[in-house]
């Protein structure tokens, strides 16, 4: 049997493309003699597509795709992830589910069981689960058909959940699994999730075939790395992230294979620390990076934008995102704004053009001074005998998202926002200044990581200056300001934010972890006052365990640690 | 058996105030001789306390606030909702629980069955269903302990469950039901909530005793409104809305109570269209106007604010704000600028002063061209031979959102959003503009609403200037425009947005409505490529069954209708 996974980047809610795209790979199945081609969960769809759910229509468009995939079936099996009514009264109104259709029939139906609620996944707002396991008769192999999260409770050694969707097929002896996911990218996911494989493959001894959705959907970005895993737990193929790929397997080959004979290392076990022979390289880097170009690049191609402007201050913030935006849009399409102000040093302005000019993208420098004067004179009055205080900074940086925004009313460039995740934790940025834009391209990457960031993007030689990395991180807003002057060093702050944004420890566990207690108190506060600001922030590209947005939902009001 | 209830406004993480509000109460009832005192759902740390719920230290502190109640509990039984650990590896962390404490023990706990994964609710994020229902048995009475929800699937009848928790209770023979909840307001949930514990005892034939929180938590508003009904389902009593109560009952008044006795309607059965005796009125613009000034004025008070700022154009949107503002806060607590540009009307301003005189509120004018003039100048050579367009629009609203974040950052007055539910809808508002703001006072009420709003205003004599609710809405951004030259009337937009907004109704389903098949996909397309905005928006205080924000919760690469 020859079986085919499609990784595919789809767009919520873009039936024609995300069909027109399921109908290509099929054709391509065939000419390859596929006996079966899988495609991601809730590919008719695309994955997340929210509160879509909840209108018939968009479920009508959805088991029309499916409608017209079971018209080109014949002689090919495809297995499609789509929404399907509940037809019971009781429970949610639908099921996530996977058509196995063949010959212009529907030959199986499996539910999902196992809901994600937790982070940015909903699925329990909208799917009831599934409580019936049955594997599906195709040419003589039994499939354990199956959907991401129910491989994710093996044994049901996961404290989230309560049944083992695999165990209960197992009785009826499947010849191999196959998995449609939306498994979302962090930098540590990929290999966490060859484990998870790994681990249901020794458990019930048959190959898996699992294929995952590819793309960025705004902020939650899909790193693909579709699995085949042989029955001894090796793996025999991982697809490349970040791309869409498709590829036809023989199960004889797979179930013929073993760890040994691919690495030649006869005798050992697979080890999870490093890549094995079928494995794509894992490094938290790289990852970011691709990861973030990929967001960039697909928020514009899924929202119809072309061109990008921003803000290029010298910093290395901006910096880290002209070179993203330029890597995944072309330099030709992004644009930037210098904006010096009275304030800020000489080199700054140096430093930027310096970077356009070796990225080759279009600049304009525009001085902030006659609008801040401005601003200050019409409210002189009000303003008497009142010090320079964070008000004159806030201006200076709301002036510059003005500008930013009248280029990208003016011209249509999307404003690419070059907050970094340390600033959006601690409240550390202007409110409808230099928190505007579309999307957060750094709000997940902590300033540490940026550093790192950076030289990976120099690692074949210069792009961002020298001048940029090394001097002190200023938002150049007052005389002499350093990022410092506001906030601990970035090599104490950002450990203390990981533990308590990514980790989720409290006070007393931080402090028995060794942070002082006065900074403790006061970074948490910092974290805690600043929840009206995220909450206005830009879509953040997440690539971290817990980034803000949807996945960290936080009371504005609340009084805890604040 | 004398039944306090305790109607609390309660504060999201906010132990120590708490704390002391109940144990005051606590004080109270058992000056009153009460038996028992019944706090609302999850009290001790207040509703929704979202993710703060992931935090072992937020658990702690939760358990320490029942640990101090359990203290004081001799010779009172104190009944208090809070969340609990579950001692079972599989299944989520905790329960949401009702605590029985007396006499320095807790002789009972029921955790909460139906945890609603719906609209602004993610219970199911953090909750673990209960499976098990038992009644309490306290002072010789029989009570069916519940939480909320558990009350809201009579008989099996909601389609959401499949499980009714007080129909496992009733062959233990409970003499009253007990419900503890934070049961959000929207201008038609009194009615409803009325209407299921209505069924409920009607199913039943015991007294219910249900206890709700009161106050704004950011966006969502509780009511109060907590009931206690007769055997025979009627209102026994239903407590003022937006404010705090404590009552004390006598168990045998209630049980001997009728509807026919209380209303003097011999022979009548009660009706749900119009209140009862026990009732509290219900007339929509007014709950809508209550609703609104508990929200600005919770929304100050829990933050630690006290002064508020807003723009005044002269419009309707920004005189009901400020109206409302000044009764939440206080007119010596509510400053506002005027801020003309060249393209404002004559009378706009002095509309806007005649209000601000009216309420006798502090107001600057300050005009914008200055700004204005700077940016168009600053930019002057990129826009070189481009004609006026949205871009020149955009530069003033946001030339004023900076004049009034100044204002805020310099004297600490908070920024009201004035953008009304019709705009938010169809993203005619600039982003960081007119859309700047702490929170949105209107943005969950229509246009059309907005009307009917100022009338209940200008009830008692004119506050808000009839010129200002008589001239046609218009954003004075450009020579003689009309919010109609970009929208269809608000009459005609409204009751499609509703529609679509609030009863999810696809196209095809509009279309059969009524509603023109181009305007359908026009307004359709404008609510759907505007999420962008949306997602950047202030926080809105929700009124109505469906709001932006936390509530609905939409793709923005989505690329359905639009």
């Amino acid at each position: 049997m020859r079986i085919t996974i499609s990784q595919l980047n789809l767009h919520i809610g873009n039936f024609e493309g995300n069909l027109a795209k399921m109908v290509a790979a099929v054709e391509t199945a065939k000419s390859q003699q596929a006996d079966l081609i899988c495609f991601p969960e809730l590919a008719v769809c695309g994955y997340p597509a929210r509160d879509f759910f909840e209108f018939d229509d968009f479920i009508l468009r959805c088991q029309h795709s499916v409608d017209e995939l079971r018209k080109i079936s014949h002689g090919i099996g495809i297995v499609v992830g789509s929404p399907t009514r509940n037809p019971v009264a009781a429970g949610k109104d639908l099921y996530n589910s996977a058509y196995f259709l063949y010959n212009g029939e529907t030959i199986g139906i499996q539910h999902k069981a196992l809901l994600p609620t937790y982070d940015i996944f909903d699925e329990y707002r909208y799917f009831e689960p599934a409580t019936e396991f049955k594997t599906i008769e195709f040419k003589g192999k039994r499939i354990a058909l199956s959907i991401c999260e129910d491989i994710w409770n093996v044994g049901n050694e996961n404290p989230l959940y309560t049944i083992c969707p695999l165990d209960e097929m197992m009785h009826e002896k499947p010849d191999f699994i196959l998995n449609l996911s939306a498994s979302p990218f962090d930098y540590a996911h990929a290999e966490t999730r060859i484990q998870i494989a790994k681990v249901n493959v020794e458990r019930y001894k048959i190959p898996m075939f699992y294929a995952n959705q590819v793309g960025g959907q705004t902020d939650v970005i899909f790193d693909g790395g579709s699995l085949v895993l042989s029955p001894d737990g090796s793996v025999f193929d991982e697809m490349p992230y970040f791309e869409e790929c498709l590829k036809t397997y023989d199960l004889e080959d797979v179930v013929g294979f073993s760890f040994a004979q691919k690495s030649g290392a006869v005798g050992d076990k697979p080890s999870f620390a490093k890549a094995t022979a079928g494995e794509q390289p894992k490094n938290k880097i790289q990852l970011i990076h691709d990861a973030l170009v990929v967001g960039i690049r697909d928020y514009f191609q899924k929202l119809g934008f072309k061109k990008a402007i921003l803000g290029l201050s010298g910093g290395i913030d901006s910096a880290v995102t002209a070179v993203l935006a330029a890597k995944a849009l072309g330099p030709e399409n992004v644009r930037v704004l210098l904006m010096p102000s009275q304030f800020s040093s000489g080199h700054s302005v140096d430093d930027a053009r310096q970077l356009a000019e070796t990225l080759g993208i279009q600049y304009d420098i525009v001085a902030i001074k006659p609008m801040y004067d401005a601003f200050e004179a019409a409210l002189a009055q009000q303003f008497a005998g009142q010090p320079f205080n964070v008000t004159e900074e806030n201006i200076q940086a709301r002036v510059r998202g003005t500008l930013l925004m009248a280029m990208s009313n003016k011209f249509g460039h999307i404003l690419l926002n070059t907050t970094n995740k340390s600033e959006m934790s601690v409240g550390y940025g202007t409110l409808y200044g230099d928190m505007c834009g579309g999307i957060a391209v750094l709000g997940d990457v902590y300033k540490t990581e940026i550093y790192e960031l950076v030289k990976y993007l120099n690692k074949d030689g210069e792009v961002v200056p020298q001048n940029t990395i090394t001097k002190p991180p200023s938002a150049e807003l007052r005389p002499g300001q350093k990022d410092t002057d506001s906030l601990p060093p970035y090599e104490v702050l950002d450990p203390l934010l990981f533990q308590y944004i990514e980790c989720r420890k409290g006070p007393s566990e931080l402090i028995a972890m060794g942070f002082e207690e006065a900074l403790v108190k006061r970074v948490l506060r910092m974290v805690n006052i600043n929840e009206f600001k995220r909450e206005q922030a830009a879509p953040v590209i997440r690539v971290s365990t817990k980034a803000f947005g949807m996945g960290r939902r936080m009371p504005i009001v609340g009084k805890y640690l604040s």
